[in-house]
Order: structure tokens, then C-alpha cells, then sequence
């Protein structure tokens, strides 16, 4: 920002809607001259994980050993979703208000909706539906748990806007009982067995169409609320602003990445977790999601740091609806295009683990003010969860069919 | 209101409990005759669908196809709920806030519990339960969430007191407690059956205990935290004002017609299900109980539409908790007159159900603020809802004891 | 408090730390001679309740009926354990903020500790985790209750820090999530049966460590929040301040005492239960918890007449929080010193009763105001709740393997 402040002086033609002028346009001669297209101090601490590529690549290749693809390709991934996040929040930036805000609630999760897609063709619905339940706690607990916690170590108490994170929290409430009334109709209505895809589609339009509505209203009738945090995500986060063209670009070249990656991570996942003891949905809530959502944690957690709540808490929110309100819906209505459509029947303690986690988040959130042991209550939850489905029986998995489960000893 | 500001002027013996002039008292001498003791111009909107009274009545007598029945009966059911409600608070307005508090609240949903009671003593129980279910869930999802779409559509933000919101869904969740310990009691205490019995006896009392401790709360300890409210709703509702004969008549009159149209209405509720494919729990959860509240639902809404919030909010908030601390216990203590009496045992799907809305209701509520999306929320919450009972098998209700449910794939 | 007013004249040598003189120093010698050691008065209207103990004592000795011994030495546990209570916060005080927070935050429930070691070390199993959930959803809801109710008798409206209220109850939020975990497991992965006693282990370990996080933030980096509170309570609490020496002694003698009574009380629970007809979980839940929590009750409820709110609801929320952060891993710690040790495995009804006690308990608190119906609606809960446990049938304790239970009437 500072390097931003001194290049001001330069008369050089200043787009109107981007005040932090591009370093890239008005950099004085006297600076050292820099790789134009590719830098890789763009990419912050992240750059140093880009060799994760090639090694992913050639270890898929040479038929390495599933753990270290896993491994390879999932470190890759980390860095180009921040590309692809940054490249879209560049891109939404110059599109303005409108077309912007809607490219960025569309593209925003796209890393993640092109992992769960390749997990998705290959049949491997429980991985897909735990990385959507792993994001969803993840961002809650994870996310912001990690954001209030560092933030408390600097600050004894911090604020933020709680009719904001009010109304993030109550949408995720109701996208939360759009996740669970499946599984709840399957696990009460025994005769209705195979209606479960009726109503996985039926909420699915409906949690799209609430997702439409809270862009109407983000975008739209309730602007002024939003607009100024907008304003100061871009100002903070930005630090190099890009070009329409570079922007286009490398949020291209990152999704092609991101896809292949996917591909060679979603291969590996299987035998993977049969080489390291874990069970897949371990696996997809912990590790692919964590994958996922590494890039909106690093911005978080550096936004919680800066003291600038409502970006960090505004960030795990938003990510975790987005992931409830539209990846989901989507991966749902992109299954028809396999022989067998995906239901959104999560198991009981996937659906347990969302609604302890909302709850949790909105407990911690609703009083506008963070201190360090809130940030560290969530992450003791993520925590006892993690115990939970670390235990889960690895041959689970396949049991198709569900046997009569016991309830708990009566007295 | 603006009618009456006019009669003011008028130099008749006003009584000086009742500001705005009654129209019947004041009404200068060149105004048009009017019809005194029944002018449909005081049913508002509602008043066009008295024509289904003879209908209903003709379509029971001429054996019509039991949907014609269902569907005139509960047509006539709404306008006539209307005028027991409206005549109910004029009366409790002239008996002043002691006798007409308690008044309001003994009859206030009086429609709801003559249709509740003639379905009991048809043996009707799972229609009762339903109807109790969807009072609830409809009061705080549609009604509230109706409200507040409406509302929010002509202003950008409305505030309440969120104190009265916050007690009346605290009462609510107390309610809930209540309704729900008897199925969880039958659900986890298989060695216990038969004792459900005795388990709801004992809730209704406690519950019944409840209401009455609430209304000694709004009637006498903290009267004047609620009266003023009280106060304001009469000077809104009541656009003609009622003398103590007409009300009382009136209130009579529509109490017969009620009872009749609920005796066609039940009577018709099992065939009608059968020839429209709908289970009888879809159609007591949101058809039954949607006719019960529709004089509240259309109140509510004027309310939001005028931004007087707090009358909105506490309609919806107030009608819901009446079923639940007064409406579900009497029709208990009914059912021992009797041979087998009724439990309070709600299916599983209908205590989440009550649970959710609950929750969703409180969470955008206790702000005190609300916009059309929170309004949109409450309504897609409602819907999603709809769509699990609207799949539930419909010969689920026959089947008379329930098998061992299998829990969700636990992974 | 009037009566050390008068001392401070005298010019005998105060310690610092202590303001209010303590009586057995400064009195002057006009005064009656008092039994310096051992004075009835010290202990409030509990003193009553003494000469329980030598009752106690016999009926043990004579072989008396079980239900003698077990009241005896219940009620003589209650003046005992307040004893305990006031000679750790006399000690605490002594002993500066830090060490003396660290004393009471382990020693503050001493007494409930000690009785649940005993009934562990008899293999009560069930009544150790009868009497944790009874203590949890007593301190929430009964003492909560009572002091709002008794505080909202003679205050129509009482106010307390909402912030402090706030993180108390999100501390008790996480704490549930970690009591339900092993349940949840046991009841959701069959497979997984004889791994609750990693995930018991697991969580007792973060439920520890949050506990530790807890102190750390109230006694280190957030003193200035709790501190004035705590000079206040021991300000308002300590109407005699008693030496170093004398506090040591008491705490020590009323110790040996507790154990001598528990050892007596829980070697008579079981008869005591077979011959009232009462099930052991519902002796646990509702009379050994009430047992051991006496003390608190009546303190909370002392400060809620004396309109100190803050102190009423710390008292409660504080007691609820230190037995399941603290209380509950130790006991399962402890179990390992036997040959199979205890899990963290409530029953269904347990786990739902604390959360409904804790989701309630928070929605009174939240908006840092009370009432006497808020009051009273927490103890209706409670009532609702004793209701269901009571009519637990008697022989499903011994029932080792649960039944699958069946599921609602899904309809």
C-alpha cells in the first residue's frame, strides 16, 4: 500500500473506479524492473508452494506413490485457488458494482466446485459431500476460529458490524435446513425411500433461488450496506492491482491448472486414505477441504491481524454460504448429467457437524465483539469433531445400505 | 381512521376508553343509510368470501364431491375467524385490560380450536396434531415471514422492540420443550410405552401453568410494558368499532358458523386427501392450519405494509405461542372426554419442524431490525418444510405401530 | 457487613489485602465471647443442617433403612459443602488473584467432585453421569431460575452484563458439543462400538485444555474484566473473613467430612431408589445433583434478592461450566485407576436435556435483562424435564446392550 501511495504522484492515465493506482502502469523508471506478466511476489507466502505443481505432475506421470500425488497435487492447489480468487476479485473490481458482485458470487468458490466436480464423475459422492460439509465447518470454525484467535493474540478485543454478520449467520441457518431436510425425510420416512431425489432437487431450486435473492439484495436493494466493505476488501487485499487482460488471463491459465490438479488429487484420494489409515470422509471433511479454503484462510486470518473484522468475518461467512447456497445446489443439478444423479443425503454426522458448527458461529458472531478465546472456542469444536470422524470405521464407506443403528442406552 | 378523524367534531356521548369515535355513534346525518347491524364493508377484503357459507352448506347438503366441501367450508372458515377475532378484542376493549386481556387470550384463537375439537371427536388425531404443528410453524414462518416480505418491500429496514420479540420466543421455546419431550420420552424409552400418556398429561399442566404465569406477566406485574402496544392495536385494527351487543352477537354468530363449516370441513378432510393424492398430515400441517390462521396472516401483513412492526411481529409471535401454552393442552384435556384419549406424541418430522422454525423465527427476530430478505428467508424455511411433508408417504398413516427407522449411512 | 463498619475503627494489624475486618481480630472487647474456631453463625442458615452429620453417622453405623442414610447424609452434605466453597474463596482471596483463581477454578466444586469419585469407585456409572448432567441442567436451569425468579419478585426488571453472560454461555455451547460427541458416535457408527473410549479421552483432553484456555483468559490476559466482579463477591459473599490458618483447617475437616457423607450416601443410592421407586438416573439427575450444588443455589439466589445480578448469573453459569470443562474429564481420568474405565457415553435423554438447558438458559441470558417469568419459565423447564426422567422406567439401567429403539410414526 505505501509503494501504491508514493506512485500517486505519477500523471499517468488513473482508471476513475481504481483509486490504488497499478503498479504495473505507473511504476517510476528508477524502479527494478519486474517480470511483468508473472511474479511471484503477487502470490505472497503462497508463491513458494507453485514447485507443487510440476512435482504433482511428474509424480502422476511416473506413477508415484498415491500419498505424495495426494500430497502434490492438494499443496498446488492451494496457491492457484488464491489465483483464481484474486484474478476474479480483480476482474469483479473493474466490472463494477453489478456484473462484478455477480462474477465473484459465482466464481468466488470455483476451486472448490471444480475439485468436487472430478470427484463427482468418478462416482465418489461421499468425498464429494464431505468436502462440501468440511467447507461449510471448515470456514465456520476453521476460518474464523484461526481469524479471531490471531487477531485476539494482537488486539484484547475486536469489533465488527453484527447486523452484518447477523444476516450472513441466519442465511446459513436456512441453508442448513435445506442440507438436513433430506437426510431427515430419509431417515424418518422409511417408505419414502428413492423420494429423497425429489426433495434433494426440489431444496436444491429452492436454496438456488434464495441464493439469487441474496445477491438482489446484496447487490441490489440493500447496496449502500455492502458497498463500503467492498470498497475496503479491494483496498486492503489488492496490493497488486492487474489489468482486464492479465486478470482474464490468469484466472484462465489457474483454472486449467486447477482442473488438472483436481483430476490427479481426486484419483489419488481413494487410495490414499487406504495407505494412511483414514477414511474418506475424514479425508474429504479434513484434508480436500482444507485444501479448498486455503485461500480464503490466509486472507482472513492476515484481515483479523489488521484488525479489519468485518473483512475476516465477512470472508468465512460468505464462503460458507456460498458453498451451501451454490456449489452445493450446483454439484446436484450436475450429477444428472451421469447415469445416477448425487442426492444431498449427508450422514447424521455430517449434518450434526453443520448444525453444531452454525450454531457455534453464530453464538461467537452475534455480539459484534471477539477476543482470543472465542477464535480458540471454535477451533476446540472443529477439534472434537475432527476426533469424531477420525474414529469413523474406514469400511463404513461401503455399506450401501444402512443398518438399524441402536440409540443410545435409555435408563 | 381518516373517516373518523372527521366524526371527531361530532359532540356525541363518546366513551373515553375508545378514542377513534365509533362510526355507528357519530356519523353526521348526510351520510348514506347504512346497513346497522351487518355491513360486509367491515370484513374488509375477507367479507367476499362469506358467499362460501351457503355453498359449503349447499355442497354438504346436496352430497358434493368432498374437495367442493373442503374447500368451501375452509374458504367460509376465513372471513368468519376474522370476525370472532375482531369481535373478541372489542369486546376484551370495552371489558377493559383485566377481564378483556383474559378474554383475548381464552378466545383468541377460538376459530382454530372449535376445527380442532370437531376433528378430535372424529378420531382424527394425526389432522389435530398436524393442525397444532402447522398453527405453529405457519404463525412463525408464513405469517411473520409474509409479513416482513411485505413490509420490507415498501421500507428498506424496520425496527421492533426487540425486548417483546425476545420474550415471546423465549416463551416459544419453553412451548417447545414441552411439545417435544413427549415424542423424545416415546422415542428413546421403548420399555416406557403406554406412559406417554401420563408423561403429556403432566406437560399440559405444566404448559397450561406457563400461559397463565405469562398472562399474569402481561395482565398485571408488567402491564405497562405491553399496553401500550395493546393500545395501539385496537386504535389500528378497529376501523369500526363494535358496541358490547353487537360484538357479543356477533361474536356468537360467527362462533355457530364456525363449528359448522369446521364439521364440514373435517368431515370431508380424509376423501379430500385421497382424490388429490395429499396425505392428511400435508393437509393438516399446511392446509387446515392455514384456513385457522388466515385472519391473523391478512392482519399481520396490513401491519407490516403501515410499518407498525411490533403489532406485526407480535400477531404472528402471539398466536403462535397461544397454541402452543393454551390451544394443544385444552384439546389434551378434551380428548379424556373421550374412549382412548389423545397424547401429545408429534411425529419426529413435526417436532424438527417446530424446532426449526423456532430457531429461524428467533434468529431474525432478536435483532429488532428486519428487510424483505429476512422475510424471504422465513418463507423459503416454510417451503423447504412443505416439501418434506408434501413426499411423505401417504398410507404412513395407517400403519399403526412404527418400525425401527435406519439412522443415516454413518460413514 | 454493618458490623465490620464498626470495626474498622479499631487499630489492630489488617492485612492489606483483606478490607473488611475480619471478626475474630478486630472485635472489641466489650463484645460477648465467641466460639473463635468454630461458630454456628459463620454458616448462614445451613448451620441448621449440621446436625445432620452426627445423624448420618449413626444411621450408618445402626444399619439403618437406606433411605435414612441417604437423606441424612444428603442434607448434611449441603452445610459441608458450603463450608468447602467459603473456605476456597477465603483461601483464594488470601492468596492473590492468580494462585487464588487457580484454587477455586479446581476446588469450586470439590464437594460434587468427591461424591462423584465415590459413586465411581463403586461402579455407579450411571449416577456419576446422572449426577453430571443433573448438575449441568440444575446450575442452568434451577439456579439460574430460582434467582431470576426470586431476584424478579422483588425487582420488576433486573440488568447484568450481557458480555460476560455472552462468553460464559458460548464456553457452555462448546462444552456440550464435547458431552454429546461420544454419544453421537456410539448412537451413529455402530461399527464403531469400543472406540468411545478413544473419543471420551480425546475430548476430556480438549475439554481440558479449553478449560485452561479459560483461566488463562480470565485470570491473565482479560483480568480486568472478571476482576471487579470478583472483589465484589468477595466482598458481598464473605460476611466473616476467616485467617489463612482457619480456612485451611476448615477446608481440610470439611472435606474429610464430604467424603465420610458421600461414602455413606452413595453406598445407600441404589436401595434408597428400589425402595422410593425411583430410577437410579433420576435419583442422579435431580437429587444427588441438587445435593451437591445446595450451596450455590442459595448463595445465587441471596444475591439475585440483593438485585446483584452479575454475581447471581456468574454463580450459576461459572458452576455449570467448571463441572463439564473440569469436573467431567477428571471423573473420567480418574476411572482409569479402576479396571474398565467410564466413558463419556450420556444417554439420548441426557444430551437432549443439556442442551435444551443450555440453549434456554442462553436465550434468557443473552439480552442482560430478567424478569420474574423468565425466571419462572426456567424452572418449568426444569419441571418438564423431571417429568420425563421421572417416569424413566426403573429396570433399563441393568438392560446392558440397548434395544434399537423405534422411530416416531413417521406419517
Amino acid at each position: 500500500m505505501a509503494r501504491n501511495r508514493v506512485n500517486q504522484t505519477s500523471d499517468g492515465p488513473e482508471p476513475v473506479d481504481a483509486p490504488p493506482a497499478t503498479p504495473e502502469a505507473h511504476r517510476p523508471p528508477i524502479d527494478p524492473p519486474r517480470l511483468s506478466w508473472f511474479d511471484p511476489r503477487e502470490f505472497g507466502w503462497e508463491g513458494y508452494l507453485l514447485p507443487a505443481i510440476p512435482i504433482a505432475i511428474a509424480a502422476s506421470w511416473f506413477g508415484a506413490s498415491p500419498v505424495v500425488r495426494f500430497l502434490a497435487a492438494g499443496v498446488a492447489i492451494i496457491p492457484l485457488a488464491g489465483v483464481m480468487g484474486r484474478a476474479t476479485e480483480q476482474l469483479a473490481h473493474r466490472l463494477g458494482p453489478g456484473i462484478g458482485g455477480l462474477l465473484n458470487a459465482t466464481f468466488g468458490n470455483a476451486a472448490e466446485l471444480i475439485l468436487a466436480l472430478f470427484a463427482l464423475s468418478r462416482g465418489l459422492d461421499d468425498v464429494v459431500k464431505a468436502s462440501l460439509t468440511g467447507s461449510v465447518i471448515g470456514n465456520l470454525l476453521l476460518v474464523l476460529g484461526a481469524s479471531l484467535f490471531a487477531g485476539g493474540l494482537k488486539f484484547p478485543i475486536q469489533k465488527f458490524n453484527r447486523t452484518a454478520a447477523g444476516a450472513g449467520s441466519t442465511l446459513m441457518v436456512l441453508a442448513t435446513v435445506g442440507l438436513i431436510v433430506p437426510a431427515l425425510f430419509h431417515n424418518l420416512v422409511p417408505e419414502g425411500r428413492g423420494l429423497e431425489h425429489r426433495v434433494s432437487v426440489a431444496v436444491c431450486v429452492l436454496l438456488v433461488f434464495t441464493y439469487i435473492l441474496s445477491l438482489i439484495f446484496s447487490l441490489v436493494t440493500h447496496r449502500d450496506l455492502i458497498s463500503g466493505m467492498k470498497e475496503e476488501v479491494a483496498a486492503i487485499i489488492s496490493e497488486a492491482t492487474w489489468g482486464l487482460r492479465h486478470a482474464t488471463l490468469f484466472l484462465l491459465v489457474a483454472t486449467i491448472f486447477v482442473a488438472w490438479m483436481s483430476e490427479i488429487l481426486v484419483g489419488a484420494v481413494e487410495s490414499t486414505g487406504d495407505e494412511l489409515g483414514l477414511n474418506p470422509v475424514f479425508m474429504g471433511v479434513f484434508l480436500v477441504a482444507i485444501v479448498g479454503n486455503a485461500a480464503e484462510h490466509s486472507t482472513a486470518v492476515v484481515m483479523a491481524r489488521k484488525n479489519q473484522m468485518d473483512l475476516a468475518v465477512g470472508i468465512a461467512l460468505g464462503s460458507a454460504l456460498q458453498v451451501a447456497l451454490f456449489v452445493a445446489p450446483v454439484l446436484v443439478f450436475a450429477s444428472y448429467l451421469r447415469e445416477t444423479p448425487m442426492d444431498l443425503l449427508f450422514s447424521t454426522l455430517e449434518v450434526i457437524s453443520v448444525i453444531l458448527a452454525v450454531i457455534v458461529a453464530r453464538m461467537v458472531a452475534e455480539d459484534g465483539e471477539s477476543n482470543w478465546l472465542e477464535g480458540a472456542m471454535l477451533l476446540m469444536v472443529y477439534a472434537i469433531l475432527g476426533v469424531a470422524f477420525f474414529y469413523l470405521p474406514g469400511k463404513a464407506e461401503q455399506g450401501g445400505e444402512p443398518q438399524p443403528a441402536a440409540q443410545a442406552p435409555a435408563r
